[in-house]
């Protein structure tokens, strides 16, 4: 924390004009803003590092406005609150109250996408917390002390969930429960989760509450693998210890040779967007979620993995308020929170932001949390 | 017409074996069958050559059971009923009723496809009249003067649809149907058509008819574009002399810079696959139904034209029986049924089948009728 | 139109207080609002009188701040813009420019319903023009020379419709879309539609237009039924002449002995909520749209109406700007357009609402507009 | 059992012509049957009494054949095969696998309720063992040494799953699959059952299993609350101890106010179709599967009720072969499995099938198995 009126955070600097001996972040102090009205400052108790952060000290993001206070999902206490600040069913928060808020802020309802689509998630306004917001919006990024909560925000009650579980689930959680949702799975269905990142984790536990007889997981490295096993996942392949063939063998001999009703492929590899069709049963359905940048191109057959398949691929962009506020509803059932627990996150001051970065981009650490208060 | 209880057919040879110097089909006189139990005998009024006719000829469809008779969708007059042929509504048919019937026979209502998954059109017993029934199996195609309909034959009364407007749709218009159905545009969409054969002839006037607003077509020739535009189609491009590029330009001056609502592939082209990815919009959907055999593989950034676009792409293989029902259903509408009367089928005996599948193969007719009747 | 810087209205009283040998509306002079950044003065062309309008006048809606001016949607000029007004593309209005607008104002997109029901025509902040909002509101009813249009008013250009085509469909369009896209109908399946007042009516064309082989329609007076037929119905009954048992044996005769595909309820007699389930087929769809206030109760049983049939009913409440937006395109199209020409509105001025609401009230007229320019 | 040849039956005679001082089954003596080919001869191990029984004994079902042997969902060893019978993967069945079998026969694949309303629990071809075929088709109810399983019978092994965990749940389970498959409720969602009979308890265990938040159940007696509440449910309400205002505000309290995201009604009151749609959301479902038999009708307010609640109700009728394999496919978890060991099924031997069926028809009992082997 800084001295008074003032707070700290970690500023990611351009990729472009970065100095490769420097770190990408540096510890700055910063002025607490005045408060417009109905909106609130944060008292930021985790944030976290996900893969879109290391996409963000990469370049990889496009209307990205460096420098940055990255960290998009994060929790605290409601320091301050000016005017009203209320919940979806209309309560007013107070100050001290436990909180977390809908990391995307100005969806217009205005446009095209928002009103005809219904398809907010790509509704060209929005605007990121802690990545299309930049230091000249202020303090808009949950690696700092504070975080400014402007008017419009959509701040939600950790009331009844620990600070901790729900950021062991964090943005993975919201990001698979939409994708979850759309897969659409059927009570008693086998549903496969490429991937075993925070995404993928997130998305076995939510597969199983969901109803599924058999969710199968193909990741790496094997620590992620075990994480995977106590979220629910009932097989799990090491993809990078078994060759792909082998992988659809596994797949087939789990499925009665058919292949899974249902993937969702949370991988960031545009390779395992292909192998998630073929791995997958006739007349079954893949839910795309983990290309959220672009790593490049992939082939496929459109006659034998998608035309004769009779298949059914669903991109899926972004989460919106329902995702959050019902992760949280979801978060408040004890033995489903209790799933959670066996991600452990790792956590690190805001000097160390750096090393975290380098440690989920490696696959070193499941889920790196922020704690930013000294 | 053969001697009495015979009948001629147009007999394909299997493309392993054969003599390029002759013609892949010969017309030789066969005997007509002896009925069982609840089967009938139609006198073959037309049949067709499509596209998969091509593909029979050249070899690249699994489980054909060379040498076939050729002809897959047909319709006529039932010259002899054996016991009791009933339709759906439980009406008996008598001999001298012009009908129909469901080309695929032996969908087995009992297997995991069938009954767990209703995936019908998945189910690995289906035998083909005309594809994947042989010679062996009797006269179950319809380049002949007689097909043989087996017991469970589902036979449909085109009783108020003139035979030639049922066939100038023909199988395109059930598989169009389909396609149509699983695209769910919704009233007012604007609806892009890839490719101008039959198939998507069918979908651009099945499109409109359900509601689009607007419907493109990108295909090729200009003899099959006209077509597009009587069906109801609204602009057409002809990708032969028009740019990748320019045709994306020309689809988003169409949309207000969006992209189609819904995209229905119909080419048999796989980078088509692709571009209608690119050509349909955020949250939009694509149908992939012109992919009926292996023409290879295509390429697509997964983040750019799927995930990032909330995207939604539904392969769609073969048709059920409601397809043919209610395809005829509304060919019983007059004003509707006068849209397929833009396309004029050529009509070819069985001595020119060959002649009749090269140009399809060609594409230089729309679509060719086989009149087996001497 | 008043004085310099005033404007005329018709101004409905509250029915508690209303002196019963008193015309229900006064047209009065009313001053022009100054108005806000982002929003407008539109002169009105045209408004109309709705079924709404004549509850209006009974006090049947609950929420309603008389004195109110009623006429929800309108449509007319951009008289004075100041600031900002955009439409959902971006497209920046002009003074001059026709258009109409969204008549529900303040959806919040920041409550329960809104964010995570996505049922916004429930968000219990919306505000109608014309029925909650009243004269302490402003300028907000379309039986008046002008309506002030609120910063944040969806407004939606008429360019390529005529405003008459429009206002010919009206509310009762909108209304009707939301009830054709949730009723979901197949290609080629039978719709019946009970109620030929202005909801049914556009829902037999739309239903038309969406692909339906066959729209039924059972409703009165004769003339309103004869419009039934010009917007697209197959076949008409007039239910004062013909006895509940045999509009059913009609219906059953009309669809196989099965019932209708789909049934829309257009009519406000409870009554015809149990009819529409017995006149829809096993496992088919019922849409009720037309129980828009409280005319009591009905009875079923629940065994043979609902269970036994596996049958789905669907309320459906309100219009959401999508359905302004997709209405207005689907008028572009020329041919679509003129359908709605069946429907011959009669004109009234201000000085003669209360004579419409007696017409519309006793199904003298099928649709009666307000001309407030003198 | 009988002597060589012969197997023991609860013959259950005509309620039109039965001794009123007489029991309404009598245990008799029947012959085995000759096999058909690809059938096969069941040895009964359980079968059950539900309430489809006690309809049965009252004379409230159309299309009976008295006298029959009831018992519908059954279980057993093979004790013979002729020909060939196997399994939807394909596995033949041999002589001592222990199966259950779809209750359900000649589904004919074939009529227009099949093929082209995909809607075939409404085929009118059905015959269901123990319900619609007498004793004149043969062997063909549960309450018997022995059924004779017909050609064409689905079987399904039960291989991982014990015989008395399957018919804890039995028909009521397959009944609640399709009814929450139906209920299509989303991860986290509050969902309300109406009723603890068997179908409520199951529909309990599913919902909580589909990833509801929260399970509410609303029934009698305490045993059967008990129950239910091992079961999964969250909150339970004795209707008989509350009054229905009371009721509602228990949901409302529970619900924020709003009522249930999802309800299901098992009850066979019809009162309680009227209340469901009460005790729902706005913009909820609502499916209603409690009302197999006639019990009369009830009344609501389509406005209040349905048309301004935009509320989706859905019958639910039967079940097909999907819902049986998928619940024996669920049991195989074992954690799954031992929800329905909450449930403690009585046994009767067949001579003491009436006094089983007026413990059911009193809700004396929860489940009553039948155990005809001595």
């Amino acid at each position: 924390m800084g001295t008074d009126g003032t707070t700290i955070a970690a500023l990611m600097s351009d990729p472009r004009s970065r100095d490769s001996n420097k770190p990408a972040c540096q510890v700055c102090e910063l002025p607490l803003p005045e408060l417009e009205p109905d909106s609130a400052l944060l008292r930021v108790e985790f944030s976290e590092v996900c893969g879109t952060d290391v996409h963000l000290r990469n370049g990889l993001l496009s209307g990205v406005p460096y420098p940055i206070i990255p960290g998009h999902v994060s929790c605290g206490l409601l320091e301050k609150v000016r005017g009203t600040v209320r919940d979806v069913e209309g309560r007013t928060f107070v100050e001290g109250d436990r909180v977390t808020f809908l990391d995307v802020h100005r969806t217009c309802h205005a446009c095209w996408q928002c009103l005809v689509a219904h398809a907010t998630t790509r509704c060209p306004d929005r605007k990121v917390y802690g990545i299309t917001y930049g230091i000249d919006d202020g303090l808009t990024g949950g690696w700092a002390g504070h975080i400014y909560l402007k008017p419009g925000t959509r701040v939600i009650s950790l009331d009844g969930v620990p600070s901790e579980t729900y950021m062991a689930g964090g943005c993975s959680l919201t990001t698979a429960l939409h994708a979850v949702d759309r897969a659409d799975s059927a009570s008693g269905d086998t549903v496969l989760v490429l991937g075993s990142g925070p995404v993928g984790l997130s998305a076995i536990a939510l597969a199983t509450l969901r109803g599924a007889r058999r969710v199968l997981c193909i990741g790496a490295p094997d620590a992620r693998l075990s994480t995977a096993t106590a979220m629910g996942a009932d097989g799990v392949v090491n993809f990078t210890e078994v060759t792909e063939s082998d992988r659809a063998t596994w797949v087939m001999d789990h499925t009665g040779g058919r292949g899974a009703d249902v993937t969702i492929e949370c991988t960031g590899v545009p390779a395992a967007v292909t192998q998630a069709m073929r791995y997958t049963r006739d007349a079954g359905r893949v839910v795309i979620v983990g290309q959220s940048t672009d790593h490049g191109e992939t082939s496929f057959n459109p006659h034998l993995d998608l035309n004769k398949k009779h298949l059914e691929m669903r991109g899926c962009w972004g989460s919106d308020y329902s995702h959050f506020h019902r992760s949280v509803d979801i978060l408040r059932v004890p033995g489903v929170a209790a799933r959670w627990s066996a991600i452990k996150p790792d956590r690190y001051p805001l000097s160390r932001v750096d090393e975290a970065l380098d440690l989920v981009a490696n696959g070193k650490v499941i889920k790196a949390l922020i704690i930013p208060q000294p």
